[in-house]
């Protein structure tokens, strides 16, 4: 794709500064932009290197001279953000518009007439589809899901029977929704499965990423709230609550039954254990695990995670261990010296 | 579905206490449970909050007086999931009789006359399914495999080649049998790839979880025995040996060689290094990691692993860092002013 | 399969000592190995226990008498992985030559003439695929992904639109390459979705492991270096660098712009926080978690990660903890004893 400078300030409502006849040809961030690139800085430090960037031209805040024309704005990586959308590749390539004629689809499925399914995907009986909703290739949707609007399914991805999805739900590959809860019942002979009749709802705007597992509630629903995202290789357990607005990083876990507020957010590799609530705003540091309830707005870190700053402490604390037990062996050496019968003391 | 009470006490061969007349629609745990839901109690806090209960009927056990009808019995949680069982919706639905056109069945392929095959799924030559298996759409079950009797493979999983799976083996969705196992020599030109010619062996009433993978042997078996359930997301690597019985929660792994005996249980986020043995009814607490071979019996925390009440008080002491490293400073500085030669000391 | 003996040493250009004429139907590790297996030694533990040997026969360095034929290397570990080459099972019989009927297969898509795809594979157009590549059953490979020669995707992968792969590259089953990067900007409403519209480049003998994830970068590409391996339920995040010959094993995330060096090692359920560079060689113990910078060669452990030694010093004063408290304790008693004013201090 190629746009004049001149013509993404109109469609970015951005204030042109230089030379707008400049052809941008692509994107990149500030490091890797060479000529051709629009790119965008918002982070004080790399102010400095202005001077030497090899872009065509920059988004950033007003007050700033540079040697290339500069799209400006308050909001530089917002405005990136939306630079991105105009060249991102077209999305009728690689999730084609109509139905492909090697996808399954069950004559009782309500599919809304714009729907695009790629090759081999299977769409069950009962299934409803809503409008501009694209699902690619190899996709699963067994019987009885409700899919709004404008949803994205990407290849592989599996949605199991009765589960429900808002508009706008994305889906990375190999997702599965509706997955069974690990519920078992001690019987006399080893581990008895317990039935998991209840379902998955993803609320509007929801992403889930690419092989992440969200699992069916034992009876109800397992829920997940307006504009939550989700990392890869996440799972969430059977009759969990997540609030709106949250994120969860890759390689985190909820257990069963958890309680999470609105705009929380799991760092990497973290954990909850099962039946606890975080509440609104509550934040848990990268490889941290949970143990127990975390109230609104607090920041918890470490295993068991306690409250970050308190976290912070113990670590330091911890890194200081071989002195402090020098300090005791040192402390127990001159106290010994001195309980000593009144020997000679001359080398101290 | 809809079911008299009395209905219901009869099928579970429950006793019936109250008005068998009731109309249960549905299920539900306490706390969601409403008009029409049948719920169970078997948690001393809430038999409390049982005159509160909105739902129409209650399983649990004598000697508590309820304002709704009830079905008695000492194990309320098996007989809920009993029920739950009762009330599951119609596999037929969506794990469809018979076999779709669209599945790529090999005509050396030996299916029971009953097999169940989705959309879209393939099985290779020489492969072998026993009665009663349900397998729904886009399963891949790669050149001879053998699969037991009324197992039921959900969408998206794979088994690859000369896998054996026993009796009433369940897959969840994008499960993953029989994947290489990862060992490489290292060769004058960095890794060198080491054919891994094993196979898996699942034996009888084993549960894999959404998006896990058991990788083959380098020769020989990975085997994971009767009735051991692994939930989403984990990982167990070539030649491990997993015993009866055992649970393993998310995000586990298992590392290669490993043998786990009977009755093992690992809890969400856990790991085991190489090569170790973790004897019969071992339990390795959430978030640990196992380091060295655990006896019979044992239950281990932490990283590295070691008997949980040690690791409760490890866990205290560290959160207690802070205080000792005050208490050594004020032994220090007590000390340091009793060493001080005689000046005067009337601040103290 | 089954070889003399003879014909073995001959294939493997190895030494043979004893009776060429034995047949070896099988390999197997030292334990596990019965009659008609090839089995190896290269662990001096298990030199002593070669007179108790099942095998019929065993490959093992110089110098050591055994009661079965032999073949001698000095690297049997070397010799028994391309012994299993031999044994592995024809690969012809599970990814089937040739384009199976059920396989969609855009036509501007541009195969090499011996490219073998499975049933129900799905090949997106502008695909281009090099000669010898197999593709196994269901593999979604998405508009103009360039595929290198003899690469092997195993069922169930899925490549989106524009990744490049070299040559011999080995994607495991559910292996996702190419998903979007967990990128987005705080709006008024929401989290909102930053556009992700860079690539996946894995270059030549990179291999990924069952249901792991590669997310595509932002702008640019993030990158594998030729010969990387990466185990199961892996993450890389989006924009990160990975160098030549580096291992990362199961359930291991690195974070978004990471840049690792050549050779680098990560063990299991180990993680990576975004944007820090590890150096050439760098070492990462299991379950441990950077938290900064790593140089060339340095081994680090623990979380925050450190220097190896420093770490295991560290975790054996965590261990030690309860006694240094003890010993805290008994100088605050000794101290205050002292302290006390001239009483009869007899009892000590």
């Amino acid at each position: 794709m190629e746009l004049k400078l001149s013509e993404l300030a109109d469609r970015l409502e951005l204030a042109l500064d230089g030379d707008g006849d400049v052809v941008i040809t692509g994107l990149a961030g500030f490091q890797d932009a060479g000529p051709g690139d629009l790119t965008f800085v918002d982070d004080p430090k790399l102010l400095k290197q202005l001077d030497d960037t090899r872009a065509s031209a920059v988004i950033l805040s007003q007050g700033h001279d540079v040697p290339v024309p500069a799209l400006r704005t308050a909001d530089p990586r917002a405005a990136f953000a939306a630079a991105l959308g105009i060249y991102a590749p077209d999305a009728d390539r690689y999730l084609q518009p109509g139905v492909h004629a090697s996808a399954s689809i069950d004559p009782s499925a309500d599919l809304a007439a714009d729907v695009a399914v790629g090759a081999g995907s299977v769409i069950g009986p009962g299934v409803s589809i809503g409008a501009g909703t694209r699902i690619a290739a190899r996709v699963v949707i067994e019987a009885d899901v409700t899919l709004g609007a404008e949803c994205c399914l990407y290849s592989g991805s599996v949605i199991r029977e009765r589960c429900r999805l808002g508009d706008r739900v994305i889906l990375q590959p190999g997702a599965v929704i509706g997955s069974d809860g690990f519920g078992y019942h001690p019987g006399p002979a080893g581990l008895i499965k317990i039935p998991q009749i209840g379902i998955v709802v993803l609320e509007d705007e929801v992403e889930v990423g690419a092989n992440s597992c969200v699992d069916r509630a034992t009876t109800g629903e397992t829920r997940i709230g307006v504009g939550t995202k989700i990392d890869n290789l996440c799972q969430v357990g059977h009759n969990v609550s997540v609030g709106r607005f949250c994120a969860m990083s890759a390689l985190s876990g909820i257990s069963g039954s958890c309680t999470l507020g609105d705009g929380v957010t799991m760092a990497g590799q973290t954990g909850v254990a099962d039946h606890l609530t975080l509440g609104n705003g509550a934040k848990v540091g990268a490889r941290s695990a949970v143990t127990r309830d975390v109230p609104d707005g607090m920041t918890v870190m470490g295993y068991p995670a306690v409250e970050f700053q308190k976290a912070f402490r113990l670590i330091a604390h911890y890194q200081r261990l071989p002195e402090l037990a020098a300090r005791v062996k040192e402390l127990e050496r001159r106290l010994e010296e001195r309980s000593a019968p009144d020997h000679d003391s001359g080398e101290e």
